[in-house]
C-alpha cells in the first residue's frame, strides 16, 4: 500500500463520514457520532482490504461483514453507496418508510446477511460464517465491527469462546473502542487492554490499533490469517471523529447534528474528501460454490403403530434420515445432545455438528450465521433453554433466517427435575416471533415429517419435543403440512371438541375412550402445527360441536394452544375453555404433575363433562 | 484450623456424598456425581469457614450461598440437614410431589434465596446480593457455586465484568472443575489456567485448589475479604470423587447409581463418614437489619390532563417520587437510563441505582439478588432487550422473586430506529410468566399509580412504557389497581367494544370521536393490567356490545392484548378481533406506521364499521 493509496483512503473515510452526517440529518435521527467512529476501518475494510464483488453482494465466496454495531447503520449504507452498488443520493432517504435503509440494517438489503441492531449478536453470527466457510473450502473471511459497549454481552464472549476453541483464524472482530456508551462513558474508556486481555484469555490473538490510523489498521489487516487463532483488532477511536467540535464528547449519541452543525461539519470534512468510484477492490477467489438446493425427496421412515417412541428420538432419527440427502444440513447443541438425540446427527456426520457447549445465545446465532450462508440449521436444546435465545430468535425473526430450533423436554411431563427444565413459556415466547412456524408432534411419524417440513420451508421454525417415550399413532405415509392439524376422534353426536399436542394428545385420546364409554362423543384433534394454526379445520370441527372446544396443554395458560386458538377463533363464535398448567408446577412423576396439574385424561373428561 | 478439624470435616464431606447417592437412587433420577465433585468445597463452606445462624436461613446478616450449578441440589440439602435445619431421613423424599426437596432448588425452601437449574445464573444473584450488603452495611458475604461447564454461558461474563468493575471483595465464585460436561468432558477438562486467565481478565483475584483437599480450600477461604477484588476460587475436582468405580469418568452426568451400585459406593464412603452434629459454625456479627417495610403512602403526583408527558419519562418520576418514601427501592439500568429516564433516579440517588452497563441477563439476575435481599429492585431497558433476559426472568418467576422490570420503546410507535429496537412480544414473554403482573399504561398519571402498585405487591411485575409523548387523561386522584381496566367511553346504544393500551389507546379514542359523528357508538376501555386481566369489567362491557370486541395493540398479534382477552373470555361467548402488528414492521414515522399496520384510528373505524 504505498502513500498516494492511503490518501485516497483517508479521502474515502471522509466522504463516508460526509455520508453519514447528511443523511442522519436529513431523517432528523441517528447516530452519526458512531459512524464517524469507525469510518476510518470501514473504509480500510470496504477499500484497502476486503475481497468481494461488489456488484454481487451474495457472491459465495465474498468476504463477510457484520456490523454488530447496528446503530452504525448509515456508515455501512454509505460505504456499499460509494462501491457503487447504489446511488448516493439515496442515501439520504435513511429511515424513510419508503427507503429499506431503515435505522438499523436488515436483509431486505442485499449487502446485509444479518440484521443487526440489538448489541453482542454479531459475534455469533461471524462465528457461524467462519465455520460454514470452513465447511464448504472456502477462503472467505468474516469481518465482525463491533462496538465496545456491547462488550459487555456476555453473548460476546460466548461467541469468542467458540471462535478460540475452533481456532478460526478466519474470523476477525474489530472494536471500536470509542470509550462513550449511550448514557455515560463506558466502564474502561480508552483502555484497550482490558479488552486486550480478554480476548487473549478467551484464545484469541490480539492487535491494539490507533483505529483513525489507516496506515496502521491496513498494516495489521495484512496479517489477517496468520497463525491458528481469531483475531480481535482493538482500535482506538473517538467518537464523532473528524468532527471537531464533537469528537469525543459526551452527550452525542443516536443524535444527529442540526442543519446549522451538519453544515460546518461537513464543511470541515469535505476539502479532503474523495469518492470512491474507480477505487479498486480486490476480487474473491473463484472457488466452487456449495450446493443450496435441497433433495427431490426424503427417503421414507419406517416406524409401526403402537411402538414407544419419545418425539425427541424420531427428531434425532430425522437429522440422520434427511442428512444423508440434503448436504446442507448441519446441526448444532448445547451439551444436551444425548438428551435432545441430535447426537445421532454427530456420530453421523460429525463434520456438519457444532457442539456449542453450554451458551444458547451463541448457538441461535452461529446457526443465523450457518442460515444465512445457505445451510440448513437445526439447533436443538432444552426447550426452557432456548428461552435463553430469545432476542436473538427475535433478531433471527427480523432477518427471516433460515433456522430450525428443536426444544426438548417441555412441560410438567418431565417430572421429577423440576420446573428450572420445563419448558412451559416456549410456544408464547416462539409464536411471537414474526413470521415463525410452531411444531409440536405428538408421535414420531409426525415428528420426523415435521422435520422435513422444517427443512423445505424456508424462515424459523420451531420444533417442541416431548420428554416421554409416546406410542406411534400414524402411519410412515401420512402427510403432516405446516398449517395442518389431524381430526382424530370425530362422531356425528359429539359435545365438545378437544385440541391437544404432545403429551396431552394421548391424555385427550384416553379421555375420548372413557367418554365414549358413558356415551359421551368427544372429537379430539391433533393440533400438531401451532402456527400457522389450522384455523378451518378446527372451526369446521367446532361448528359440528356447538363450537364448544377445549384446549388442553402442557404449557402456561399464556400464549399457548388455547390462546393461539382462542386469538384466531373467538371471532367467529367459538368458546376456548382451556386447561393448562396454572400455576408454578412442583417436581413429581410425569402422570402425578399431569393430574395434579389438571390436564390429564380425568382433568379432560371432567372438564367435558362440566361443559354438558 | 487443626488437624483434628480437617479429619471432622473430611467425613463431613463423605456424608454429604452418601446422602447425596442415597437420595437420587431413591428418587431414581437425579445428579449424584455432580455432588460428590461439590462435597469438599461445600463442606468446607458450610463447616468451616462461612458464618450463618443455622436455625435461622433468612437472617439478615447470615453468609449467602447460592447453588448456580443448581443440579447438585440433594448437595445442597445433605448439608443443611447436617447443620440441623431438618431431618436427614428427609433427604430421601427427594424430587417427591410431597416434599419442598425438588429436582432443583426452589425458594420453597427456606434456606434458597433463588431458584437455579438454568445454568450459568447464579453469579449474576451473587453480585446482587454482594452489592446489597455494601448498600446495607453488612458485612455478610456471598458465595456462588459454579460448575466449569457454566462458565460457557455468557451471563457469567456479564456478571463478572460487573463485580470487578465494583471490586466486590465481599463476592466468592467457585467453580467446580469437574472436567465432564453433560454430553461430553468440556472444552477445557482439568486445566484450570483457562478459567484463572479469564477471570482475572474480567478483574477479578483467583486461586487454584484442589478441591478435595480441605486444608488447601479452608486456607483459601481464610483470605477471602484480602484486596479489593472479589476472588474465583478454581476447584479442580473429580466428578463423582469418592465412589472409586464411577469418579472422572465419562456417561454418569444425571444417573443415579443402582440399588447396587449405591450400596458399594456407600460402603466405601460409610468408614470415614461423620455426622456433623455438633459441629461448630461461625455466627454471623448481629448488625442492624435494614427496613423490609414499605411506605404507609406516597407523595400524590401532580400532573394536569392535557399535558403531554411520555409514560417513560412518569416511570422516572414515579422511581423519584416513591423513592424519597421507600428506602427499599433501587434502580438499574442497561445504559439506557437517558431514555428508560431512570436516570432520573441515578440523579437523585446515585447509591441506590446500578448502571448494568449493555448486560441485561446480568442486570435481571442482580435485580434478583437485590429483590432477595429485601430490596424493591427496579431494572429497566428498552422491553424489546429484556428479551434478552428470557430465561433470567423465567427462573425469576420460578423463583417467586420481588422482581420490578419497565420496558420502555415498545412497539412501531418508536419509529425510525426500526424492528429491532421494537417491543413487539413482550407482551407474550411476560405474560407467559409464572405469576407475572404485566401492566401497560397510557397516561403519566396511569404511569406513575402503577409504578406504586409495582412496588406495593410482591412479586414479578412488568411496566410496558411508550417513547411518545401522550396526553394527560386521568385525573392525580384516579386509582389503577392491579387487575383493573378503565371504560373510557361507553354509551347505551355502542355497538362495539374497543380494548387498547398505551399508543393505541389514544387512537381508539380518536376512533371514537369521529365514529360519534357518523352516529357510531363505541365502548372504548384501557386496559393498562393486562395480566391479571380485567376478565369481568371487560366481559360486561362486551355484554353490553353484542359481545363484540376489537383489541388494538401495538405488539404482534400472539400474545398480547387480543389473545388475552381472547384467551379469557371465548369461553363466555366474546368474539375478539384482533388489530395488532400482523407483519415485521419498517423504519418510518410513528404515525405512518401505525397507519400502515392497521392499528390507528382510521384503521380502528374501519374494523368498527367492517362488523356493524
Amino acid at each position: 500500500m504505498n502513500d498516494i493509496d492511503i490518501e485516497s483512503l483517508k479521502g474515502i473515510a471522509n466522504q463516508l463520514r460526509i455520508h453519514s452526517i447528511a443523511a442522519t440529518t436529513a431523517a432528523g435521527s441517528g447516530h452519526p457520532t458512531s459512524c464517524c467512529s469507525a469510518a476510518d476501518v470501514v473504509t480500510a475494510l470496504f477499500f484497502g482490504h476486503m475481497r468481494y464483488d461488489a456488484k454481487n453482494p451474495h457472491y459465495h465466496n465474498n468476504d463477510r461483514f457484520v456490523l454488530s454495531k447496528g446503530h452504525a447503520a448509515p456508515l455501512l449504507y454509505a460505504a456499499w453507496a460509494e462501491t457503487g452498488l447504489f446511488p448516493a443520493e439515496d442515501l439520504l432517504k435513511l429511515r424513510q418508510l419508503g427507503s429499506d435503509l431503515e435505522g438499523h440494517p436488515t436483509p431486505r438489503l442485499p449487502f446485509v446477511d444479518v440484521a443487526t441492531g440489538s448489541l453482542g449478536q454479531g459475534l455469533s453470527v461471524g462465528v457461524g460464517m467462519a465455520l460454514c466457510a470452513r465447511l464448504d473450502n472456502l477462503d472467505y473471511r468474516t469481518y465482525v465491527l463491533m462496538g465496545d459497549g456491547e462488550c459487555a454481552e456476555g453473548s460476546v464472549w460466548e461467541a469468542a469462546n467458540l471462535a478460540g476453541i475452533h481456532q478460526l483464524n478466519n474470523l476477525i472482530a474489530i472494536v471500536d473502542v470509542n470509550r462513550l456508551g449511550q448514557s455515560q462513558p463506558t466502564a474502561f474508556g480508552h483502555d484497550v487492554g482490558v479488552y486486550r486481555k480478554r480476548f487473549e484469555a478467551f484464545g484469541w490473538r490480539t492487535e491494539d490499533v490507533d483505529g483513525h490510523d489507516l496506515e496502521e489498521i491496513l498494516e495489521v489487516l495484512a496479517a489477517v490469517g496468520l497463525g491458528s487463532k481469531p483475531l480481535a483488532i482493538l482500535a482506538k477511536t473517538l467518537k464523532g471523529a473528524g468532527i471537531s467540535f464533537i469528537q469525543d464528547k459526551e452527550g452525542w449519541h443516536g443524535k444527529p447534528l442540526s442543519k446549522e452543525e451538519a453544515a460546518r461539519a461537513i464543511a470541515e470534512l469535505q476539502p479532503t474528501a474523495k469518492s470512491a468510484a474507480g477505487h479498486p477492490i480486490p476480487a474473491p477467489a473463484q472457488l466452487a460454490a456449495p450446493t443450496h438446493e435441497g433433495p427431490a425427496s426424503y427417503p421414507p421412515t419406517s416406524y409401526k403403530t403402537g411402538d414407544l417412541v419419545a418425539t425427541r428420538e424420531a427428531y434425532g432419527n430425522a437429522l440422520v434420515r434427511i442428512g444423508e440427502v440434503d448436504p446442507r444440513v448441519v446441526a448444532l447443541d448445547g451439551d444436551t445432545k444425548n438428551s435432545t438425540f441430535s447426537e445421532k446427527f454427530y456420530k453421523k456426520f460429525p463434520s456438519r455438528f457444532t457442539e456449542g457447549f453450554i451458551a444458547e445465545q451463541n448457538i441461535v446465532g452461529m446457526a443465523t450465521g450457518f442460515g444465512a450462508r445457505g445451510k440448513v440449521p437445526f439447533a436443538s436444546t432444552f426447550s426452557c433453554f432456548f428461552s435463553r435465545a430469545s432476542d436473538q430468535i427475535r433478531v433471527a425473526g427480523i432477518s427471516r433466517a433460515n433456522l430450525k430450533l428443536a426444544g426438548s423436554h417441555v412441560g410438567v411431563s418431565i417430572g421429577e427435575d423440576g420446573p428450572s427444565q420445563m419448558g412451559l413459556e416456549d410456544l408464547s415466547i416462539m409464536r411471537a416471533i414474526a413470521g415463525s412456524v410452531v411444531l409440536y408432534p405428538s408421535d414420531a411419524v409426525c415428528a420426523e415429517k415435521l422435520v422435513e417440513q422444517m427443512a423445505i420451508h424456508k424462515g424459523i421454525c420451531f420444533l417442541r419435543t416431548s420428554r416421554p417415550k409416546t406410542p406411534v399413532i400414524y402411519n410412515n405415509d401420512e402427510a403432516f403440512p405446516i398449517g395442518g392439524a389431524k381430526v382424530l376422534r370425530q362422531s356425528a353426536d359429539d359435545k365438545v371438541t378437544v385440541v391437544g399436542a404432545g403429551a396431552t394428545l394421548f391424555e385427550a385420546l384416553k379421555a375420548a375412550d372413557a367418554l365414549k364409554q358413558e356415551g359421551i362423543g368427544i372429537t379430539v384433534i391433533d393440533a400438531y402445527c401451532v402456527k400457522p394454526l389450522a384455523k378451518d379445520a378446527i372451526k369446521a370441527a367446532a361448528q359440528k360441536t356447538n363450537n364448544l372446544v377445549i384446549t388442553v396443554e402442557d404449557h402456561y395458560p399464556e400464549g399457548g394452544l388455547g390462546d393461539a386458538i382462542a386469538g384466531e377463533l373467538s371471532a367467529d363464535g367459538v368458546r376456548v375453555h382451556k386447561l393448562a398448567v396454572f400455576e408454578l408446577p412442583h417436581s413429581g412423576k410425569p402422570e402425578e404433575l399431569l393430574a395434579k396439574y389438571g390436564i390429564d385424561a380425568h382433568a379432560i373428561a371432567a372438564k367435558v363433562k362440566s361443559l354438558l
